[in-house]
């Protein structure tokens, strides 16, 4: 029988929100919205940010960073459109803080220190783990496809509960569903009211003008509580 | 600073792999096929609960175990057709074998000490998390639902590696989802070469007879080897 003896006291978890904050705010600071993508495997995450890139990206400075079990599958689709990089976890079922300002350094490294307007993150596919790490993002968006089921919500309410959107992807595939667009927004609202809600179809292009326009309008938000702070800021210096 | 002492020396993974064995050692004894299903949310996993409970439960006894993060929805869906326990985790990204020992009792307890023939375990949504656990099963069978696409074996590995069976499911969506099975299976058995495949539709009926069958066999190899076994142990008493 061996013994090891374990110093405790340091709130981790307080350190690690503290360490998400700041990324936040470096962001922030930077101009550049940060945007998560939540959800199960083959949601749509990659096709989502691939319609996003082909709209946004002649207005604005784009960056993809790409969290996968195994491979560079979904790097390989987004890197024509975007600077991407994969942060491939080796067998683990979510991304931390640490791996994101890794993989963030790199992306900055071949082009310069030229901040971004938007930087995305697509999450491992998971619709449980994920959910409990905050990663340094303004902006949370769970997305849920609708082969999977207008039940979702309910059964894994963390992703939703701590998400600020809920995009419902496939629309193209609701006529061969048994999928409740209405029954699906109202299962995720009663769990988080503050919900902002969009459909979507990478494949018809349905509902992607809507979502630029969402993240436009949230950048333009960013900048300008940025803007108020800092005049908050002077004026009470 | 507080200091607290914690005595190693317990092989744990060890005996956790034994309990497994023991329990799915039980199962066999008492002629029940312990059968899995893995895959990640929505992937069709209680749909096929359901149409092999119809088939089979006229000639089998049949039972089912049901994990989720929250609600019972699933264990409502399959409780007409056959004895069913909801495991709910309360926010655990998987099952333990403790958990399915004392659902197991609870399923045992109202209908007497009848040994099922079949016993089903369904899995909490999640590809990657569930296919480190052991839960004592004989027949671990991973789900890729056609919409998911082709690309999911190499991203999520160890469910595909650790599994005996791949089951592509929602195959009455292939007209209208780009999803190409050869693709798919060659993907899955460059990880796991044994993989016994096949394609189900539960909404169309696709594929639910030949499932049935090879469950129905995997039960008679089970009750051969141990019927063998015992005839050896005989023999070499």
């Amino acid at each position: 029988m061996t013994e090891i003896t374990i110093p405790v006291g340091r709130d981790l978890r307080a350190e690690m929100r503290a360490a998400a904050d700041a990324f936040r705010m470096e962001r922030e600071l930077q101009g550049t919205l940060f945007v998560r993508l939540l959800s199960s495997p083959g949601a749509g995450k990659t096709s989502l940010l691939q319609a996003t890139a082909v709209r946004l990206r002649k207005d604005y400075n784009l960056a993809v960073l790409v969290g996968d079990i195994e491979t560079d599958r979904d790097a390989q689709r987004l890197a024509p459109l975007a600077p991407t990089v994969q942060i491939t976890t080796g067998g683990c079922c979510h991304l931390e803080l640490p791996m994101v300002q890794h993989a963030f350094a790199q992306l900055l490294c071949p082009a310069g220190a030229k901040p971004f307007d938007l930087l995305f993150i697509e999450d491992v596919g998971n619709l449980v783990c994920p959910a409990s790490y905050d990663l340094g993002e303004h902006l949370r968006v769970i997305l849920l496809s609708t082969p999977e089921g207008d039940d979702k919500p309910g059964k894994y309410p963390k992703a939703f509960r701590t998400s600020q959107a809920l995009v419902i992807t496939k629309t193209d595939l609701l006529p061969f569903v048994p999928f409740n667009v209405e029954a699906a927004i109202a299962d995720a609202r009663r769990i988080q009211p503050l919900l902002q809600t969009l459909c979507v179809s990478a494949q018809s292009g349905e509902g992607i003008v809507p979502w630029c326009e969402l993240l436009v309008a949230r950048r333009r938000h960013l900048l300008a509580s940025e803007e108020s702070g800092r005049i908050e800021m002077n004026e009470s210096s």
